[in-house]
């Protein structure tokens, strides 16, 4: 990288904002998209302001330098390698939580705000952000806007999208630009806060974000039940829906899943159950109570051979185990794990895990699935290994089917972990060539040069 | 307007859906915002399907001419109104619901479908589309989704944008792309159904929507409580949130309001109030109970007069009643009626209705205001006499001081009529010149030549 550029880099943020060491830049060469190539950049950039950012950006557009923002390097999906090298600006000290407004249910938090920081900022508050990746304890507010992250109070609350009422960017042109606000009624011009929410950092820079905030809900009530036939978990699924039953959290997992989890923690959970059910409902005493037996009654009548209902937190905490262990668990039964989102409407749950079955079958690799059975979207967690080139091989083959199959029964690429390096070439099957055109020149008209996060959403950009 | 041109649009759509007579153009001259200019067009064209959308679109696009997309024309911000003449695209005959897909909870509509009728066909499955702006039983769904309606349930179950899962458009070039899907996780590329929601018609032309449908609530419980003080009826509106209670609907009426709806129907409201709300939770029974019985406790806490809660339908209907006539009530009594929306954080509530009220005595004229309270969207009502050019005048300085009040108290131009032309010279108050070149840079890039509702939301397209 030109010393001169570096040079100007330094005048913006100081020198010790600006990190060149082989072992600084190798730290930032790949995120937790485990099988993606990764490639160190030339200059890894530490603002501390809006006002750092635009001018870092005008310095990269100046010289059409590829800028990668990253948060935590937490996604999954290898939205932040910064595969053209240029600049990693990473935002890790832009953490400060800047309003936390009871009154009108709102947070206003720089895009380096760890999630966690922001939930114990608004607690003491009575109020939740509730967006829930399994990474709030890392993965920062910024990187979750960006990639629109989703987690396990989908179904009910709505994933990140939902709760994004405005954000101060900046753009390819380092203008800093301030939109939506605190209302949640606002149809003043285009909704930009949710073209740029989920859009990986490819059109803009998310400095800050202004979030919604609901109340704590003030009861919750967890249950477990124990399917011998995965058809009469997907009833299950189908009849608490149908009995107008909205839960908090509504997850699945399979029977390699429960396997792998009870070899690993041994909680007795029963080995030969093709599907395990996690429901929790939330909201206020008198309404969790009545939901909850209502829950049970149609899980009883939906066939399920075992369901035990958390008596309190320590049993809830218990049922939860089974379901926080079902990554971990798969993780360390082979070397390499790609956890995989693809997502399809509620109603299609067994076919497509029938359909993961079937594929890992055909091509003789493990892939255990769980996830969030409420809004449909799964994850296939293919257990391998990158040192094996055959069996990597198969591996992308079925991923290839998994996809398909997805998109066949009406679903998507992605649900939760965006498309970034990893899915970017299959885009074109879900939205045909028009629609990678329309996307096409929404990027380009905002980043003409395509310095932002070059490389990634589009194959051919 | 050219005769080829006609006879092109004819051999598309047949003769019956290409309307010339003057007669017929001038029913297409304006919408419901009574104070804006109206021009007919020079052609109004009824397809019947995306098909012949994308044709008229093609046709237009290589003529360059004018095309502004029509639903029932019931927005208030003249976003229908054919500026700069040409083709006026009706969607009433597309008015077909394709599926209520009850396990997924969506719902599949052409865009010319009335809200109520997507009502009546999701009533029967125990489902409810929750967008409720005042018009449900003219306005159609597209025209709905390309304004962003609002309404009276925002605060608990947001808007029309909150309930957009995907929708099919007609590109400015003719293509037919579809956008979405009916998984609530769905991060595959940019979010551009969002992007399009609350777009006015400038961006592409929406022929159908994918929509999120909800269990109706099992029971709800409306009360009305009246306060001699402003002060004392915000104080009520923050308790209630701070209570952690999100009620369904929470309005509020101003002194003005209260005297003439009084005056028109002679229910009984007390003409010497300085405010009455009107609040109504729903949900399941156990919780409506819980709630209601806290609501009534803070309001009565927070010092109203009187507090009347419903027993039964009857009664509910009747308490709605005030409030169903603030509207009509106030239009009956001048000549003109200018509705405005500006929206403000729900904290500044007392503030903006303080503020309209010196505003009004500024101008010497006058405004009732009433609203949704719980999401901090009032509806200013300036009754006039657009005969009245003095007057007129001063009504035009009294909006500017409304709007730049409620950007002040960190509000928006616009809650939920859109910018249409009403608005579009207020914009670069609230965006500046950076946020508006954002948002041309998005028009321009999806609608280069300008053909898709000219002359709205920028002035200067």
């Amino acid at each position: 990288m030109d010393p001169h550029f570096l040079d100007e880099l330094i005048a913006v943020l100081g020198a010790d904002n600006v990190l060149t060491l082989p072992e600084d830049l190798l730290c930032y060469a790949y995120d937790a998209a485990s099988d993606l190539p990764s490639t160190p950049p030339d200059v890894v950039v530490t603002p501390w302001d809006s006002t750092q950012v635009a001018a870092v950006v005008k310095l990269a557009a100046a010289s059409k330098i590829p800028l990668y923002t990253r948060g935590a390097g937490t996604n999954l999906s290898g939205g932040t390698i910064p595969l053209r090298q240029g600049i990693v600006l990473s935002m890790l000290n832009m953490d400060k939580i800047l309003e936390i407004d009871a009154e009108n249910l709102t947070a206003r938090v720089q895009a380096g705000t760890v999630i966690q920081s922001l939930l114990d900022a608004a607690e003491p508050y009575g109020l939740l952000y509730p967006p829930d990746p399994g990474t709030v304890k890392t993965a920062t507010m910024g990187g979750s806007a960006a990639e629109c992250s989703g987690g396990l109070r989908g179904l009910k609350y709505g994933v990140t999208k939902d709760y994004i009422l405005g954000m101060e960017i900046v753009t390819a042109d380092g203008d800093i630009i301030s939109l939506g606000g605190k209302t949640v009624k606002n149809v003043s011009g285009y909704n930009l806060p949710q073209l740029f929410v989920g859009s990986e950092g490819t059109l803009g820079i998310i400095t800050e974000l202004l979030v919604k905030l609901v109340p704590i809900p003030e009861a919750s009530q967890a249950m477990l039940a124990v399917f011998m036939d995965l058809d009469k978990a997907a009833d299950a699924i189908r009849a608490i829906i149908a009995r107008k039953i909205i839960p908090a959290t509504l997850e699945i997992m399979d029977n390699i899943t429960i396997r792998t989890v009870e070899d690993f923690k041994k909680i007795g959970l029963p080995v030969d159950a093709e599907a395990i059910l996690l429901v929790e409902v939330d909201g206020i005493r008198g309404a969790v109570d009545q939901e909850a037996a209502r829950v049970k009654e149609v899980l009883a009548e939906c066939g399920a051979t075992a369901i035990r209902v958390a008596a309190d937190a320590a049993e809830r905490d218990q049922l939860w185990e089974a379901r926080r262990s079902a990554l971990p668990a798969l993780v360390r039964s082979r070397p390499t794990t790609i956890l995989e989102d693809a997502t399809v409407p509620r109603s299609k749950i067994p076919e497509m895990i029938r359909a993961i079955r079937a594929i890992a079958a055909k091509h003789q690799i493990q892939i255990g699935t769980f996830g969030h059975a409420g809004d449909g979207n799964l994850h296939p967690t293919i257990l391998t290994d990158i040192q094996d080139a055959d069996e990597m091989r198969r591996v992308r083959l079925a991923i290839d089917e998994i996809f398909a199959t997805a998109l066949e029964l009406g679903g998507t690429l992605s649900g939760e972990h965006g498309i970034g390096l990893a899915k970017a070439g299959y885009m074109e099957s879900q939205f045909g060539k028009p629609g990678m055109d329309l996307m096409k020149k929404i990027k380009r008209a905002l980043d003409p040069d395509n310095i932002l996060n070059p490389g990634k959403i589009f194959v051919d950009l």
